[in-house]
């Protein structure tokens, strides 16, 4: 799926557009499912990823556990359910083992239907018979935002579920592509300084973009456009693969432990490498960014090239000169060289919501930019996204950077 | 489902009533799929156990490799099912791994229904329009009966993945259960000798009955009933899980491993033990033929109570005494204290077919008798089914022995 | 360490010879134990095996466990030893895990010595001071049996250690190695009939050796050496380890998973194949018994023979007509195609002492025969070594058998 | 060992001093392996810890690498240990497997006493016969900082062999203690602004220290004291161990599969905690810094404080402004938030020495400060130690922080 084959709706939140943006976000979810049969709704290939059905379920438990079991006179759809669909919320209690939520085949896809007709339903009543107080209208638009979220992951777990399938079936003719680059990189000079990052005041944002806060750079430049695949294959040629001197400890460890010869989906036939997108295996396209690539893959490609990742900040600071656009919105999302760790005066919000963010500020790596499986207006340029460093199921890609 | 809700059809496999036999048999596993939905057919919930959808395909996939892929002018249905659907043929090509066949969404439960039609008019033609040569007919039978197989574990695959689901759905109405013990056990007396075993001249086979041979026995005693669930409450509430001087060393070991406390599917609740079945959780039935315990636990019983489990040559001289409908034929698996290994003069089929039996004959102990989930007609004295001594997840219980 | 190198003490356990076995069976263990550093009595090279410190130990505890702590005023050792050195008795009390026996640098080497001295002491008076009751000879003697189990496994465990270590170091100078074959195997036939197995009444037996039995033999024969070097170097060179068809499904399983190609400490070299013994490394001598092969590369091997292995059954009876001598005693153990089972009759010995064989009755197989290894007068026609079917690193190799 | 057990003497890396200075580190690692037997030595307790005589081998392979080979007519002491005893360092060629290292007992650590001195007289050959090239005095001042890494490591890894040991072996009389602290923590205010860190251009450093660099702070404290065993204590007895709310997404998995209910070497008798430290088990004292925490719990304590940990630019920050010898320096190495990074204008050198420390850049934490184990003049406010963060065997322990 590219940006232009998604509904062109803005998800405004203010409270006279929340109605508005509720459907608006509800219906992109059962967009995506559209082309999925039961037994495609059903698969988990591996336990980072969820099954279909348990996405449009969890999102739907997220409005009914934390919006509309506080309203008086709500009836919940099946009490089971608040197990049954708990991600990781501690404060609500027990859930089922996140590797076994392929197992369930009950509910079925069409229970899960009617259970977001059932909320759909009570959250139109909610929003539309009152005035909705400032809090719940926050929380709400937190759970939109939180089901664009799981919109993109709904995409990148079939993939990986028909990229592990031998017949590589296709999710949809409309093809999947990162949009090709426009000519050779250029580069985003940034001058030695204090900066600033994070989100402000206005507009939606989650609690790992705030406080916005001021950092020192030292000066570097950044690149104007992601690395392509046709970049990538001179890597892989010059037997980057076989060379430990570019990677990580770790990186290599997990090259060795996983024999990795390319990235995710590329596979090497008789006739070249061709690529598994969501529209079925084709050919490589050198000008289209690389995706599917780990941290320890970026990070390695860099060191070959001479060059570095970008941090967050640096990140940041080329995209307000450079222009978001320019900084591959829409395209694959980008590794940093920063840990996901929390800005100076972070603090986790009370309650189940808290946990949103800050407890997985551990062991991963931020990302930044957003990619072609991101709903529209789920992107902007303080949004910090985050991945473990091996993850390669992810449509995340890289950009270079170097000291001046 | 119990032995009366199946269909009262016998399966002859002389020359005159293949075509019959063959329609009944195929008929039989889509009754047993048909309360099952997409999703259920889709999953898979341990390496052990396949999809419904897998065990429709698999077995639609041994007529089509062994019998039809024979035959001039044979298209196939779709080339890549042979790979996707050998089970573990070796003869016959690589495979797709065993642990990854719930991940295989495409071909959906759909087309695995044109698949079997397909398979089943080109059968129909082979069977009907000429006279079928005796090997050919050899080779259909073990189809059907290979079929049978798989028509048990459809019901023991799918029933695990229901004990896992927190909701325990039911299969279908109509109770699965063993029949209950009619009174008090007692013992069939063997007197020391020679005896003879295994399968003769006439009627199906498995090449692991063969050939039917001499073997002397001494002296013992073999109980005319099955060990019930109330029986076997009394060993766990003498602490028979917690007492390593009744347990082989590996079965004390998967104890502690895996914590167990009770056969699969028993849960304790604040009333007392509670038993899933395929239709739905119910209360534990003290007559009723205890089932789903590992052969580690039914050599702890049987030690517990100062016996023995029945080799399986002992068990067949007592059903040749004592009759075979008193054996637990259509009841449970019995677990015997017999290593499966090749009968002496036993010869492994040259080629593909070769590979059904004989390969196995390594880590695995050997069950007589039938239970619930057979198959009508697909039970013998002399049937051996064997399965590795931690398996819980078949219809396996036991029947005391001891010296005299 | 081959025969003749051992000390030529006949191990009497008759009352008047207990006290000359009980030193001569003590003094064999520090004489294997003598080569080797305080650091390689350290080593534990995989759980199976044990460090050379803990067999010294542990054979001690026997005697201060089961026969000096009945003793009035036996002061232990330490009586920490009897958590430390304990191996599996569940009914003596919790134990050290069996994988970390290689951690406990303390106690020291020199500390066992001084634990060894302690309790020869006090069996000395307990042996020469008065009428010793036969219940405790018996103990005593299994003790000794005991002990002399543990030597082999001292030997076989630090060779294991020795095997892993890049620079090959060598046991001591004299050689390893089982005696060649003299020209080429004949068959010993066995007419088909009645037959017993197990030890009788006279001289030491194992519990798992009883009772003596009846049983019946179709007619086979049994060949009248070990399979070489030389031949099991054919069988690696037409592909053996490439072609399924020859070997059991755990089997190949095993060579998949653990990268087989030849026999444990065989190494292919630019010069040819090289193999590692207790003198270091050295040439494959193609005369020599194979040996460090698992019970399924056995079956392998026999399979691409066209031929099968010997039940221990037709092995006891081939001693029996054949002599023991020319079967193989003293040079390697012999995998049979038995699963280690218990003989009709067998009862577990109440106590602390019953586990010694029963509980392991699960997972195994036999073998046949005895080793260079094994400690003179350790080896009977009746003797039932197990081990799992993967193990390599014990003396095993194979004999062929036939059906006739 | 605590520091004044330790030798007085400094270590001086300029010219005149590097004589001195070679043979006081070196016999510094001979004093700490001094009072460990043969077994001691030889022992690895998990993959991340390295056998006593490993280290003093690999310290030795250090110049013999490094230094020794490049100068003519040297003559390796055994060319094996190129392999045995390299540590990570792809450049040089394979290596022994690190979980492996404590399978060899060969060679025996008379032989690396052998080993050392056979070096040691080559380097003090090459240092004192003549004028040693700047890039040579910098290797061997490398090679000596690298050896005094490995003194602490020696100590660490024997504790954690001897914690798993159920008799609680002593190292040695003397006690291992952190310096207790002195009254109530105070705090470090530090105000907003452009600070520097990391090393300048004297003294030694480890590359990644370098190079020193302009960075942004925003205001914040940081206590003077870091947390004792009796306020640790508190959160013990707070449940802190029951309550996920406190901990990391990645640190609560821990707890739940390690079953962590304290720091590492704390255990609860009946009449209370008990700490094992080097001189055996002991009380535990309220007032001395905890220590042998992992990352996870050192977060989770300041969470349940409603305070956080320094970053480690916080760290030296407040060092500079408070000193560093109340920075806990000789105490416990402390963990910050900080994910060890490459600093901005970080370069790996070029060889195999650049694999010192670049490579490691991924899924670890700095600590700061240094331990009651780490070599006198082996520390300094710009040192950065790492560890991933569920190491606990180091000696780590934590200081709060907090926003102003």
């Amino acid at each position: 799926m590219n940006q232009s084959q998604q509904s062109d709706r803005p998800i405004a939140t203010a409270q006279d557009g929340l109605s508005y943006s509720y459907r608006a976000v509800r219906a992109e979810t059962e967009a995506r499912a559209a082309p999925l049969s039961p037994e495609d709704q059903q698969v988990q290939s591996m336990p980072d990823c969820s099954p279909t059905k348990w996405h449009r379920a969890h999102t739907t438990w997220f409005f009914e556990t934390f919006v509309l079991s506080q309203q008086a006179g709500y009836v919940p759809f099946d009490p089971a359910f608040g197990y049954l669909f708990n991600s990781y919320y501690e404060a609500v209690g027990s859930r089922h083992p996140r590797p076994e939520r392929g197992l369930l085949t009950r509910p079925t896809t069409e229970t899960i239907d009617r259970y977001r007709v059932h909320v759909d339903r009570a959250m139109a009543k909610l929003i539309d018979g009152q005035t909705t107080p400032d809090a719940l209208t926050d929380l709400i638009a937190l759970g939109l935002h939180h089901e664009q979220q799981h919109q993109e992951l709904l995409l990148t777990d079939i993939k990986h579920a028909f990229g592990l399938n031998p017949t590589r079936p296709a999710y949809q003719a409309g093809p999947e592509r990162p949009a090709p680059n426009s000519g050779a990189a250029g580069w985003v000079e940034l001058p030695p300084g204090i900066y600033e990052a994070g989100a402000g005041s206005d507009g939606f944002a989650f609690d790992n973009e705030w406080p916005r806060h001021r950092h020192y750079l030292q000066s570097c430049r950044v690149a104007t456009q992601p690395v392509t695949c046709g970049e990538y294959l001179e890597f892989i040629e010059a037997d980057g693969y076989r060379r430990p001197e570019f990677w990580l400890s770790d990186g290599w460890a997990a090259v060795q432990r996983e024999g990795w010869v390319a990235p995710l989906y590329w596979t090497l036939w008789d006739d070249g490498w061709r690529v598994f997108r969501l529209d079925g295996e084709g050919s490589l396209e050198p000008t289209e960014p690389v995706q599917h690539i780990s941290h320890y893959e970026a990070w390695a490609y860099a060191a070959w090239r001479g060059r570095r990742l970008p941090t967050e900040f640096e990140w940041e600071a080329a995209a307000a000169l450079h222009g978001v656009e320019q900084m591959g919105i829409g395209c694959v999302w980008e590794w940093t060289s920063s840990a996901y760790s929390p800005y100076p005066g972070f603090r986790i919000a009370p309650g189940a919501v808290g946990e949103y963010n800050g407890k997985f500020m551990s062991g991963q790596m931020v990302l930044r930019g957003s990619s072609w499986a991101t709903p529209r207006d789920h992107s902007r340029p303080t949004y910090r996204n985050f991945f473990p460093p091996a993850a390669r199921w992810q449509v995340s890609g890289l950009r270079l950077a170097e000291d001046m």
